[in-house]
């Protein structure tokens, strides 16, 4: 046995025991140390680097890691092998995202004024902001000897009569309290509840002056970002709000991954616990302590999530999702208790997941493109979501299709060899001088940057492309000092210089990355552009396009399209609605009509496979050009 | 700290940390050892006697231990204190029954007759064995590209077809296994659930093949102990038989002692924890691998428990139980499921608890009625059910009356000093000759005797009252070699000399230990007496006495009249029943007929509250003779 020393950057040194053989990436997510591998460790995105400070390892030099950086000690962990003791530097950037969990700053009144405008656009779209849950002050006649009649019995006869309920029904926490709430306010309580049908369920009973109040929590669970919001389930209140990195990161940074992951031994158990236990506990209750809320009074919790991620939140097997004919378990399943998942919160809370329309197409769409409100307008509107995986939706009142296509992680900062998700360091926004060729970089944190981020990289192509510095075949046509080749010939545009870096470390986007995230946005383009022309639609007759997803309020639409990602319609029809995954959820649980109105919608989509669509493939390949083969179709887009 | 090393009789030692004035009982229970304290710890049993065999305690000389005993090292551990190192014996007789859990042999067929008989019994009064449990063979259409149909809607849409119910809901141990087993077996699988109203609920999937049953589990939660039978839901069929001690046990051997326990806090948690995880759950595990049953096909329970039980068992506060008016938080409360209490079956498993009627009687004197089936006679019948607590029931067909009685528990052996349980060693039987005093003992097991159970005391009272030995007063008038006095002049009649015992110690009956049976038989002839009067009803009206409950089947009917425990009716009016309480519950599981009628027996019971009952007070009194201070009552019970 040697022992291995994980330096943590900005943490705690962490020692393990290993063996002669042992895998580093391994030993170091046993033990907690969660380095961040979205490829899951097959030493294809090489950003699992640490630096070897004593000791030795076993590993190669890669791809990922140049001559003059492994003769300072950089390695790639999921290539390294236990030969002895060993220190390495885990640095932050190293870190998974996960590790790293935060509240939103509900104070500026930003967020809660998002949620306010969000929710006075669904109430007129017709959706009623209303909901079975009520409070009701409840005064009980004390019992004597002569009037022996149970507690419980005692409630629900005057339950009844008070809603009207056919029948009552006491959750057993509310069971538990029930004797102790009766007999320290004399008889006077305060019934927290919910109709059902013809039943009252009770979730909790208190002394009638008690004021907590009801709640309900809102999740987006995404491959890579889980979101979530704790609301006031009578006023609507936005209470506290807060996100973390999706714990199942490690198991692989796309859903096929992971589908892969859980099918070994144990698989989903190990995917389940990453998202339940690892991310959506702690968040839950981070969100309580934010907003101070009681967690047995948080009774309903709804979920917009991919149709991998519900069928692994649940553990329900979600191989058959990735195989033809490509087939999920459920669309709708709503019969859960937070019981059922261990959740923190009422036990007897109804769990509702946004339901799933395909195997691509799940309940984050389905609340997404409920939020959207194109389902509301007369005018033919795309709903675009950019996520790991990219979802379109096309319709208006009268009809919806749906289809998804795997973009892959570029737009999140995947894929790319100085990618990085939108936090603090990320290049967002770039110009390029034509005349000099140097950058101007708008950098998340007005810091030195770190590495780029989704819509700084569609800003640099974009930039690149404009410049005459990069051809419509993603290779570079043009040199100069910020152009740089490896000795195969391989160019690079060098965005900050070494010394220029917070980490000391040259940036650049190569044409590896570039080739990689023509073929992501070529995906989202063709998946439109098939789906438009399946139907007959021409470009023109698109009304509106809503572009949401984690790639961030940063885009510019207009390199979005000179890029050749979005159909060149004009730029005032573009918006960016944020995180519509999570405005639905939100909407959900507060509101009975808004959850019957996703589930009608979810049914009146239709959803087109595109992986068998004959023609995609055709119209994928001719999008992988900037900003097409046909570049008539995009005349914004010009070179100067 | 010092090392305090408990030696178990049988067992391995444990050794403990201690601080110097810890209590020896509660760091024995902290460590696990699980010594008897039916009194709480409060000194007063002097069950928790164990032998100091090297190093110090600081312990005074008790009632409990004579002089001669102290010398040897015998301690209360309850009156205990550490000063130091110590090493202690726990003698075998002095740890806790919990720590036993035995199954029934069902090789014999004896058991299985049992319930059998029980089943054909309950049929003849015209309860259908039946329930909506089902197992449905169903062959789907696999999928395809152009039938792309989730998997759930694919099996609902066909157990709609072929169930008839309106919905179909799908248990999420189902939907995990949902996609393996379609995929495992060409689409052909067994699906095992049942009809709740118009929907039809799926526990378990799996290939057509496979053969699982689908399993119930009865419980009987007695104070003292816990009974419980596995059974087939479709044949009835009894596949295994467990008990063991209820483990709060050592929280106090009545109710009222465990309901102040609970009181205190975290005392609701304890209780709960001590009969769920300590108890149920072993038992439960215990029956499944006896008879080699699969724990997610174990979809019903059924549980009969005095109304604390079913509180404590809930966690629900039990305290009002305790303090007029005698209020429970609940007599009928059926919505659990077995998560709700962590059960390991299947989580879905609807959880039953038979109602209770009043604050002492509870759901296992209404199951107990249902299975004495005098509800169905038109003759009138009186069931008693002696345990910790004494209940009865008096009536027929037309009206059912029912009143509790606080006994203690000298039927089993407590609160007599030389009582035990009806284990390996106890004298269950006694007979004495007149002229030489000497007695006949039948002891369980045939070895030497430990102690003397319920029915042996009936018979050592009984004879001894029969014999001349005994006065109607409790006190011995005779003297002999067989009697002894203390110095304070309290006579004790001895059983068995010293070197005759196994333990090597006297066993005998004092004139305290009569006193306290008198005062427990008296409660139930007081109880029977009050309710029979207030009725109306003279004794010689009674058709049927069945007897139920802990004091087992040795029980001397003829020598329980002698002393004026049960009125004076021919002894072909008796019947030993075992235990009533288990066979309701076992009827409970596998009838939903049977349900129906327990909740309707429960609901035309009248409670009649004894405590507060005028002129109960004074019967008691009166009973607390041999056989009555009216003697004329008990014709039968002659001095000789």
């Amino acid at each position: 046995m040697f022992d291995i020393i994980f330096q943590i950057e900005n943490g705690e040194p962490v020692t393990v025991s290993a063996n002669q053989g042992d895998n580093l990436l391994e030993i170091a997510r046993s033990s907690n140390v969660a380095i961040d591998a979205p490829c899951s460790g097959n030493g294809s995105c090489g950003k699992c680097r640490v630096k070897l400070l004593e000791g030795e390892l076993d590993s190669p030099q890669t791809a990922h890691i140049s001559k003059e950086d492994y003769d300072a000690g950089w390695r790639l962990s999921c290539a390294s092998r236990v030969t002895g003791n060993a220190t390495v530097l885990v640095p932050d950037i190293a870190l998974a995202y996960q590790q790293r969990m935060k509240t939103a700053d509900l104070s500026t009144g930003e967020e809660v004024a998002i949620f306010e405008a969000l929710q006075a656009q669904i109430r007129d779209a017709g959706i009623t902001f209303s909901n079975e849950f009520a409070t009701v002050d409840v005064q009980l006649e004390e019992p004597t000897l002569d009037d022996t009649m149970p507690d419980n019995e005692r409630l629900e006869r005057e339950l009844i009569k008070k809603t009207g309920a056919a029948r009552c029904e006491i959750s057993l926490p509310a069971m538990r309290n029930l004797a102790t709430a009766l007999r320290s306010s004399a008889f006077h309580i305060r019934v927290t509840g919910e109709r059902r049908g013809d039943s009252f369920l009770v979730y909790a009973v208190s002394p009638a002056a008690d004021q907590t109040p009801t709640c309900a929590i809102a999740v987006d669970i995404g491959t890579t970002t889980v979101s979530a919001v704790l609301t006031d389930l009578e006023t609507g209140a936005l209470l506290s709000k807060a996100s973390a990195g999706n714990g199942q990161i490690r198991y692989g940074a796309d859903v096929i991954n992971r589908i892969v992951e859980q099918g070994k031994t144990g698989g989903r158990e190990r995917l389940q616990k990453a998202i339940l236990d690892e991310t959506l506990l702690p968040l839950i209750r981070l969100l309580c302590k934010t907003a101070g809320a009681a967690p047995d009074h948080v009774v309903r919790m709804c979920i917009a999530s991919n149709t991998t991620m519900n069928h692994l939140l649940l553990a329900v097997d979600a191989d058959p999702v990735r195989r033809e004919p490509y087939i999920p378990s459920f669309f709708h399943y709503d019969d859960l208790r937070a019981a059922d998942l261990s959740l923190p919160i009422h036990p007897w809370a109804r769990v509702h997941l946004a339901p799933n329309v395909g195997s691509y197409v799940g309940g984050d769409i389905t609340a997404g493109t409920f939020a959207s409100l194109i389902w509301n307008k007369e005018e033919f509107s795309l709903f675009i979501d950019l996520g790991t995986n990219g979802e379109i939706v096309f319709g208006n009142g009268e009809f919806l299709m749906c289809c998804a296509c795997s973009a892959g992680p570029a737009f999140e900062g995947g894929d790319i060899s100085c990618g990085m998700r939108a936090t603090d360091g990320a290049i967002e926004a770039v110009s390029i001088d034509k005349e000099t060729m140097e950058p101007a970089l708008t950098v998340v944190g007005s810091q030195k940057p770190v590495g780029l981020c989704g819509s700084g990289i569609i800003d640099v192509i974009a930039e690149l492309y404009r410049t005459s510095i990069l051809g419509a075949n993603g290779k570079f046509i043009r040199e100069g000092r910020r152009i740089a080749r490896d000795k195969h010939g391989m160019g690079r545009y060098i965005l900050a210089f070494a010394p220029e870096s917070e980490t000391g470390r040259e940036i650049a986007i190569t044409e590896v990355d570039i080739e990689s995230f023509i073929r992501a946005k070529g995906a989202i383009f063709s998946a439109i552009d098939t789906m438009l022309s399946s139907l007959e639609f021409d470009t023109d007759m698109i009304e509106h396009v809503y572009v949401a997803g984690g790639i961030g309020s940063g885009i510019n639409m207009k390199n979005a399209v000179r890029i050749g990602m979005f159909p060149d319609v004009e730029l005032e029809k573009f918006s960016y609605i944020g995180n519509s995954s999570l405005s639905g959820a939100y909407a959900m649980a507060l509101s009975d009509d808004a959850r019957r109105k996703v589930t009608e919608i979810a049914g009146s989509m239709t959803y087109m496979e595109l992986s068998t669509h004959p023609g995609y493939m055709d119209r994928f390949v001719a999008a992988c050009f900037l900003p097409h083969t046909d570049a008539g179709r995009f005349p914004t887009s010009i070179q100067e």
